[in-house]
Order: C-alpha cells, then sequence, then structure tokens
C-alpha cells in the first residue's frame, strides 16, 4: 500500500504539490493501460553549462521526475498502480558546446529505477533544445503502463 | 454523422485540403485503436517573437491543427470515429528569448477542447525548436485514440 | 526466417553490432505488442549543412536506423517479429539556415520501407536541434508493433 510513495521517504524525498497545467492541457492523459504524462519543466531555470552545470542539471532532472510523478499520482490515486515505465523523453536547455545530455536525464531515470526497480528502466530519449519555456534548464515528458486490473 | 466536421463549419473554420506529405512517410499510422498522427508545420514561417509574434504563432498553431485534422479525415474517413486525444507534441521556432511555448500550443489544444469536449483533453509537450522544417514557425504532431468498434 | 536480415544482406548492408546504452535506459521497452525504441544518435558528427552536407546527413540517418534494429534485434532476438512501424522520430542537428530535416530523415525511412514494405511506412516527426548529444548529426527514435503471437 502507497509502496512507492513509502520508498521515496526512505529516500529521503518528498513529492511535491502537483502543479496544475500552465495552459490548456491535462496533467495526464489514460487510453487502456497506457498513461501519457504531459511535460514538466524543472524549477531550475537557465541554460546548462552556460549558467547551470551539469550536476545542478541532473539533480533539476530528479526533481522534474518528482513533479511528473506528483501529478501522476493526483490523476490516477496511488503511484503503486504503475506497472511499467515505457518511455522518457527529456529536453536539456543547453549552449552548442553542451553534449552530454544523457548524463543529464539520468538525473530522472535513476530516480525511477530506485522506485520502480527493473520494472522501472525504460526507453529513452535525451536531447538538446535551444530554449524550453520558462527558461528552464529541463523539461520531461513520459509514457507508462498502468495495471490492468485497476483499468480493465 | 460528421459531427465534428459541423462543429467546424458552426465556428467558421473549413477543414484543409489533405496536404500529402512532403517526404517518405504516412500522414497516420494504425496499432490498434491507437492512431498516430505524422508532424505537420504550420503554413506560417519564421521565429516566433523575432519575426512572428505571440498572437500569430497561436493562430498559426491552430491552422495546422486543422492541417492534422484534415489529414487524419483523409486517412480514417471521419474525424467522429476520434474518441479521445491523446498526445499532442508542438514545436515553436522561437528566439532564444521566448520562452511562452504552451501559451503558444494553446492555438492547438484549444481547437480540439472545442471539437471533442472532455474527451479533447490531452496530455502534451510544448517546446522550443531553433529551426523547424522549411523555416515554419509551428510543428505539431499527435496520438488519438479510435473508437473500437470501427477496428475491432 | 530471418527474412529482414535476409534484404539487408540483400541490399549489401550489415547489422552492426548492437551498441550498449550510453547511460541509465534500456535499448527497447515493450507494452503489450507496442515496443518503444530508445534514441540512438548516428556516428557521423557535426552541424548538418554546416559541417555536414545534406548526403552525408541521409546516409547518417539510415546508418542510426541500422543501429536501431541491432538494438532492437538484440532485445527481441529477430526483427522479422516486427509487424508494423508505427511512428519515427528523427531530431537533425542543423545550422539555423538548414530548412530540409524530412529529407535527411527520409535515410531512415527509406531504409524502414525497403526491409519492411507497406508495413514499414510509418508516421513520422522530423525536426531541428540546436546540439544532440555527442555531438551527432542525427538522432532517432522509434515507436513499433511486434507480432501478438509471439507476446500474446
Amino acid at each position: 500500500m502507497n509502496r512507492i510513495e513509502a520508498l521515496l521517504t526512505d529516500m529521503g524525498l518528498v513529492l511535491p504539490s502537483p502543479k496544475p497545467p500552465v495552459a490548456n492541457y491535462l496533467g495526464t492523459k489514460r487510453s487502456g493501460n497506457l498513461l501519457f504524462v504531459s511535460a514538466r519543466v524543472s524549477e531550475q531555470r537557465g541554460k546548462v553549462s552556460a549558467e547551470v552545470n551539469q550536476e545542478q542539471a541532473k539533480l533539476a532532472a530528479r526533481d522534474a521526475m518528482l513533479d511528473l510523478l506528483a501529478i501522476t499520482k493526483a490523476d490516477i490515486g496511488n503511484l503503486d498502480k504503475i506497472t511499467s515505465i515505457l518511455k522518457v523523453q527529456g529536453f536539456v536547455n543547453s549552449a552548442e558546446s553542451f553534449k552530454a545530455h544523457p548524463q543529464v536525464i539520468d538525473g530522472a531515470s535513476e530516480l525511477l529505477i530506485a522506485l520502480y526497480g527493473e520494472s522501472g528502466r525504460h526507453a529513452r530519449t535525451a536531447t538538446g533544445a535551444a530554449q524550453l519555456p520558462y527558461g528552464a534548464s529541463i523539461q520531461l515528458d513520459m509514457v507508462v503502463e498502468l495495471s490492468l486490473s485497476d483499468y480493465g
């Protein structure tokens, strides 16, 4: 019961308050046992490698994933309903010289693996962006699989 | 019968002629009741905030969504078969100083909600791009759910 | 039996050794008969139109698709299990003046069509990126459909 949130507490992490979407979209949308989770940007602002270093950016990716989990919980009620993380897409707002996008997005992926184990391992696209909404350093979205027993 | 197209007419909008893909891809591809709709770029060209203002860009996002709907209709025959809009991805060709990508992509999302109501609300990723095909201001793709009764 | 690999041989192409993911993600992740294939970057480095010409970039897109197929084969055992290519997403690391992203990503799409015929035709998003991991010219990911008989 609330196994994932208990793990977060064990890790010393707190699920943030779910932030409502900033514009005309939903936090998540479900079809069958697939849940599409809308992109969220990190609280951390600034271009990675120019204004923000790689370690700060990796932490920002972890924090943005906490925001994705918070909105997902708000929508489905319990993070334990997620049976598999399928695909994560991460954009890094980066100076042209920066090329270590995968290592930054690992901040999000490592959190998912710590929480969901093998089921938390996922396919991924980590890429660069010249600019992100609100000047954020990181933007993440994902597709997850939900338990069939919860949704038939 | 053609409820969605009747709504478009009521809104004073016209579904454009479906534009054939510009290269070696399909307009849409179906798997079960999921339909993947290829990206389309707006007729509107130019970088948002540098050459195109935010209001023009939002209108360009609406018009690009009309193009997505036109090609979807050409492929599935009737837009009423769409039971849910799952995920929209929008790229805004923007100057580095521009940060209001979500407000621009709302042009597409608001059209979907006007047409499909609650089912038209969707997960979304709105992000920046340094350049888009043909110098377009907006690029949109989406994943939608089709009626199971039409496709078994 | 291994029809797709035989076709590759007929085309004079060789499936490369599957490259393990460079960071904390899987090469592919399956849900039902959907397989999400992680993004791979091309061996070819450099900005298209500045350091790499369009023809080289198109070839790099084909080669990156060979890498996607190699990692897919490593995960599912046999490329013949793919029943349909659903969606390809391609990023082109390009100078701001470059606008022919679709023609570059055709290098990947044409390979899929040569191998899988009509089933290889797919929905697609081809777009620009200011920078890609490791300074690569091309980044590709995809979603494919697998044979239900293999996965129930």
